[in-house]
């Protein structure tokens, strides 16, 4: 596997929050990113702001332009249609490595609750609708707020990846500590992956109770 | 409600190595604890080693009597017989504030995975059997290595505690917290307890990974 520097990483999905503030630290560290969005002029309207703070000659582009310029490819795309574009990008993003980062949840008065999904969890749809790309889940429990927040210098949280791939998960939690304060753990197989996306609900939850931007450390790791 | 040291502790399944844990670190902190178990001498012959090594008055009843004596109870038996266990004891736990410690999980050649579990979780389903009790769900992802290990002084994790009632999660986060190094921090509502057992799978998947003994911190908070 390349090193990191040599890799283009593609962020499906990255005019929300969460996509924009992964890539916003991905850049600071000196990475090449690529921004997508289902509307590249949206996509390179906020790679323009991007490059603007970072110093760094960030691109944006249609998702499917950046599934195809990516070497690491992360959906960070709503849950609503997330299969959908996935099949959409099938061949775009075969061989590579594909980091599902969403967290299928639904909110009602009593808050935030997770989602049945019938492939277990949207890493597993996602593994299920390209079997011909690695795909590992991370970045789940991170706070977009403390992402885009450059007064933050160092995001106090692990990252979880989960996948059946050694030298995809791997390449994954290198690319998570290359954010100062963030660290890439190994968190078990991609079927095990449903409980780190659910647990965003608790995280929200915690947040709600104790006014935080709450973040998981692993102990004893 | 009642200050702790007032109220009895009751460890049903306390024989096993968590329930074990648990009881000795409750009885080191002060509190008072009466162990459960199906076979009554196999608590009572438990609960006196554990009163010899922890010097406090801890006694062993079958789950029934500890059950009626405990004012909060823990139930950290296993998964299998669960629900048969606590219809038996619908009506002593009437009344009472009923900690669910349960993990289903399963175990292939692949390691661990969370089960299916019709109520939704562990938790759901002692408050769907014990409707006239006071349920709550913790001390799903504590080591119980740390927990017996008395050469470990403060036992590095948080406790997600999670309930709907706000007196009773309070007080088994206060319970979690007599614990040196341990902290109860609320953790949603009880329709989020299945990612929480559920994540105990990607612990272990992480124990075997990095040969540790991990539990969760929660950041910011």
């Amino acid at each position: 596997m390349s090193e990191l520097q040599d890799l283009t990483i593609a962020v499906l999905g990255g005019t929300g929050p969460q996509g924009r503030g992964l890539a916003r630290r991905f850049a600071r560290a000196g990475l090449t990113v690529v921004l997508g969005s289902r509307a590249a002029e949206r996509a390179e309207a906020t790679a323009a702001e991007l490059a603007e703070v970072t110093g760094r000659p960030i691109t944006g582009a249609s998702n499917a332009a950046a599934a195809a310029a990516g070497d690491v490819v992360l959906v960070v795309v709503p849950w609503d249609g997330h299969k959908e574009l996935l099949e959409s990008l099938r061949e775009a993003l075969a061989g590579k490595i594909v980091v599902d980062c969403v967290n299928p949840l639904g909110f009602d008065k009593q808050g935030p609750f997770a989602l049945k999904v019938e492939e277990g969890s949207a890493t597993q749809q996602a593994a299920a609708v390209l079997p011909e790309s690695r795909v590992v889940g991370a970045f789940h429990n991170v706070s977009a707020v403390l992402l885009e927040d450059d007064s933050i210098e160092s995001v106090d949280t692990d990252v979880l990846v989960l996948g059946d791939d050694r030298e995809a998960t791997d390449l994954v939690q290198a690319l998570a500590s290359v954010v100062p304060g963030m660290r890439g753990v190994y968190g078990g197989r991609i079927r095990n992956a449903h409980q780190v996306e659910a647990f965003t609900a608790n995280l929200i939850a915690v947040n709600r109770r104790y006014k935080a931007h709450a973040g998981v450390r692993v102990t004893d790791v």
